[in-house]
């Protein structure tokens, strides 16, 4: 017997419909556990997604989905939709190679009304298709759900003012559960968990009389009137009253998991509002399974994991992660450099600087999901002499190209900018992998970029960014380092040279970051088929070791660049500016890297070898180019 | 006899703090002199300027710049600080080639903190200053000046919610025009600009009546008192509790010409505040100056006028702009089609779309200094089948490179980015440069990216781009058309294709956009010499046309591509991928472009025969490449 025979009934929202509130609170029950059954097994957004069931079951029960618009921020929280919307049947394929996606596609599914995968973009859109429905005439809802983390972001707030002025119908839910991915940080976030007490009942009351007794003095300037009424008012500040004044109509709070009132809640809304309105929801991320509740954090995005006990399947023994030895690594320069501070955009343990933050809490910065305003307060912070290394994941890198051009590079100001998770990321997929970051920094005037070949040269990087007087980039990827030994101090590598791993007269491998022990294997099994080939590690992606690399080019006049990032304005591209400035037209280059599409979601292997950037693909290219067949 | 006899005893704030306040009033009044004097020479940003005349002197008496430090949001409002500061004597060559910058630059003076020019970095800049005089234990204060306009950039917002959270000695003053460049939107203005009257002292007096009588039901639910409450004091809200919401500490609104009233404030803030401060100042833009103050959007920058009138100065005749031409055909293309819609972030005339907007206000939208969140609201009309129209500055369009990735590429939605002012811009230098666009666009799968040769490709390309079924960008430059005729119609140009300009035996240019008169007046002086140069209009940066662009570098074995644009991975650099992908080693190619540097200011001019990439020197480079002296 089926352990969801409600859930296996429903094909789409229309059979959802069709329950009464009894039923769909078993539905949610259900869902709840083939979440987490399924993503005990597939890792997941599990959190996220357990905090907001009975919310998505209310909003598909009340509005017209999916002619009614319903936009995730983030996405990350969409299980539930997914499976009530036509993709139970797939669920099991979550987050796999060619399988389900783990965000709203909208070539996935007429329900997912925007792509979405990185924070804060969700009342932006809805509010287009407001405006778009409005200009077509069509009376359809657009609704964001938007979490209070992701209301930190800058465009939310863009949007959020753009919505109270142009007063189209838009409804945007702010599902508040008093953390993003971690602790929620910002006066924003502890003004909306401001909780009205009784207590703060009667004190109200009691400012409110003392704020009247002064309007009995008639002949009192009004301005100071006014002035004093703002002072006794303070506390009495909520949460809707900041939506009222961005002329947004605000509902709430209300308890996120009773079907109940979320359904009558959204039934009046949907009848009666007319310009934007913002519905306050308060929900527990993990709710109803016990070990996500209790450490929401650790459950926000997880590998498989035993369900009995919430801990991680063991996994085989493997090398730290590039993460963690970054973390290790600036808590060590921190000890010896009072000047060195860190700066996370949410993502404290993620960048790994959860170690950092407990050592250092006064140096350690976390501004929220806010990237633009992290390299910007970097750069504040290095015209006073610190040395700010500001970490973010590539993806997410995206947010702040201004700021790193406009605010760091042009003042030539030392900010490290630590780019984690550069390259395919794996099982997140094209709006989080890190695959632009060589072509959307290369070009910036004044600012050095390095990539380590592994977690050991990761660390003299870091080192040597940090001290470089002007603004560096250390790029790393996802995952676990090589399992090399670790140097016991720490070098500072001199500026734009790299080094030569392996001579060989036949042609030369340039591989950059983790393509290096890729390029190392193919040298390997070339020298197997008779091809000699020389490997340099660059180090640098710029400056370039113009010299090191233009000698071994002319020497073997053949050359494989490879690289874990779009081929378009990459490393690649920069090795063949450099044989044009220096007139090397002769030189026979072929340049691997990620193909000009958007690769989909898999394992970091998988996507690998489809793009051409492992080892085998290395050695069908340089014995082509060799004019050897394979 | 001097008619600036203050003035010129102020060689440094020192100097300003010697003197009595009537004496700063004089000063004031010799200052906007001075500015009005000069700028109706130089042209540049007039109105702002003369708003803050008061505001710098009374920040320079209170504050002990430079140890206390000084942050002008976008700087375009500092020169009444750079007259006062050493920079008296240099103020007549303000935004003239290898004269002063008509921004804040901190290689300029020690009294300029921060290098600015875009919109709302000014309070992240400031935090991180203060965050980094707390770990130094130095005492002195961080200030940030920011308009109203600013305050609508989603960063601003997401420094003021750090900023709260961290409680740092951080003084932000508001600087309250009610516009920003053009009148301001948003719901934030309108909140802004709330003025309380004695009506509304009245109404608000009886809400609070109201309110309180509801307390006295002693047995009513306190959740929903406290609602009706939110209900009753929805008009009661003010500035002072938004930023007070925030854990600022509010002091305002002031006027902002009173320099007794701002120095006694300053002077307050200086000696009590402890944590985070918001100083609500309301100015006028163009104070001092009639014809500014009556039309501050004419005067925000300006060139040459006469200072009697106010009328710019007669120049000689020239073709259209760049812009205007894309501003007209766009109403053209919207009578046409009502799907089209345009989208600015608060540059209305500066992009153009003045006409558009006066036709068609229910399809024009301004969303404020808000370039992420415009990107990806116009994706979310394009889910709903409109064909949004973004049209906004090269250098801006930096701020939403993710956007542009994530939410408009990805999904591959129909979106037209109408990139103005592309390439060199002139006298702003370094902050507005569109230089990097072509660099940081090229590499994202799915975006088309056109460039016009004239003004009358721009109409075509601006058609192509609205009708192409995906995101499209055009780029065009800053500045007057060719002067060329221009076409009845409007043609789609077909897909990925250039056409040959003119035929040549010798050698391949290969210009792109606004170099292409450039390089067809080159073939004209090679012939002379002796040289046959065939020029290709590529049209498209991507998808390159291939065919054509191979077939007459195979049949030369020579190229240069010339562009308006950083060398680093710009167009020159799609054509050695496209060489390198064909396996056409053999080709000798040039690249000309701008050097991997920060680009001073200047005329265009001046800067593109400093960057090599003018007629004369694409002359210079055929030559060489050819292996001919000159």
């Amino acid at each position: 017997m089926s352990h969801t025979p409600i859930l296996d009934t429903i094909n789409s929202p229309t059979d959802l419909r069709k329950l009464s509130v009894e039923q769909l609170e078993t539905l949610a029950a259900e869902i709840r556990e083939t979440i987490i059954q399924t993503v005990s097994r597939t890792g997941g957004h599990l959190a996220p997604c357990l905090g907001v069931v009975e919310l998505t079951l209310a909003i598909h029960y009340v509005f017209d989905t999916p002619e009614d618009k319903l936009v995730w921020d983030v996405g990350h929280q969409a299980y539930a939709h997914k499976l009530i919307t036509g993709r139970r049947e797939q669920f099991h394929t979550l987050r796999q190679y060619q399988g389900m996606s783990g965000f709203p596609k909208r070539a996935e599914s007429p329900y997912d009304a925007f792509d979405t995968g990185h924070s804060s973009t969700s009342i932006s859109a809805s509010l287009g298709i407001a405006t778009g429905k409005d200009l077509k005439g069509d009376p359809h809802k657009s609704i964001a759900v938007i979490g209070d983390g992701s209301m930190t972001g800058g465009m939310a707030f863009e949007a959020l003012n753009q919505a109270g002025h142009l007063h189209k119908n838009l409804i945007v839910i702010l599902n508040d559960n008093e953390m993003s991915i971690s602790p929620n940080v910002g006066a924003l976030s502890s003004f909306l968990s401001r909780k009205l007490t009784s207590k703060t009942a009667v004190r109200l009351k009691k400012e409110m009389e003392h704020f009247l007794k002064s309007f009995s003095n008639v002949g009192e300037n009004i301005l100071s009137v006014l002035k004093k009424s703002e002072e006794s008012l303070k506390g009495f500040f909520t949460p809707g009253m900041l939506f009222e004044a961005l002329k947004f109509e605000y509902i709430g709070p209300l308890p996120g998991h009773k079907l109940e009132n979320l359904i009558e809640a959204l039934r009046n809304v949907r009848d009666f509002s007319t310009g934007p309105t913002l519905i306050h929801v308060l929900t527990t991320k993990g709710k109803g399974y016990e070990p996500a509740e209790k450490n929401p954090g650790d459950f926000h995005g997880v590998g498989p994991f035993c369900i009995e006990t919430g801990l991680p399947l063991p996994s085989p023994p493997a090398p730290p992660s590039y993460t963690k030895i970054f973390g290790e690594t600036l808590v060590q320069i921190a000890e010896q450099d009072p000047r060195v501070v860190a700066i996370t955009a949410a993502m404290p343990a993620g960048t790994g600087l959860t170690d950092f933050s407990q050592r250092f809490p006064e140096r350690f910065f976390d501004v929220g999901i806010a990237e633009q305003h992290a390299v910007t307060y970097a750069a504040g912070m290095a015209t006073e002499g610190l040395l700010p290394v500001v970490a973010i994941y590539s993806t997410f890198f995206q947010r702040a190209l201004d700021q790193i051009i406009h605010d760091v590079c042009l003042p030539n100001l030392p900010v490290t900018l630590a780019i984690d998770r550069g390259g395919l990321v794996g099982d997140d997929g094209p709006t989080h992998h890190g695959v632009f970051d060589l072509s959307f920094l290369r070009f910036i005037p004044n600012l050095v970029i390095m990539a380590p070949k592994d977690e050991n040269e990761l660390r003299h990087m870091l080192h040597t960014a940090i001290l470089h007087p002007g603004p560096a980039a250390v790029r790393y990827p996802r995952g676990n380092g090589e399992g090399v030994a670790m140097d016991k101090g720490l070098q500072r590598i001199p500026l734009g040279t790299g080094e030569l791993l392996r001579e060989g007269k036949d042609l030369l491998l340039l591989p950059i970051g983790n393509r290096v022990p890729a390029a190392l294997e193919a040298a390997n099994g070339l020298k197997k088929l008779g091809l000699e080939a020389a490997v340099i590690n660059p180090r640098f992606v710029r400056p370039l070791d113009d010299a090191l690399i233009c000698e071994w080019a002319s020497r073997t006049g053949k050359v494989i660049t490879i690289e874990d990032n779009v081929k378009k304005g990459g490393f690649g591209s920069a090795i063949l500016e450099l044989f044009a400035q220096r007139n090397l037209w002769g030189i026979q280059t072929k340049v691997l890297g990620l193909p000009d599409k958007f690769m989909e979601h898999g394992t970091q292997a998988q996507l690998r070898h489809k793009a051409n950037i492992d080892t085998p693909a290395i050695i069908v290219e340089a014995l082509a180019l060799c004019g050897k067949q394979h």
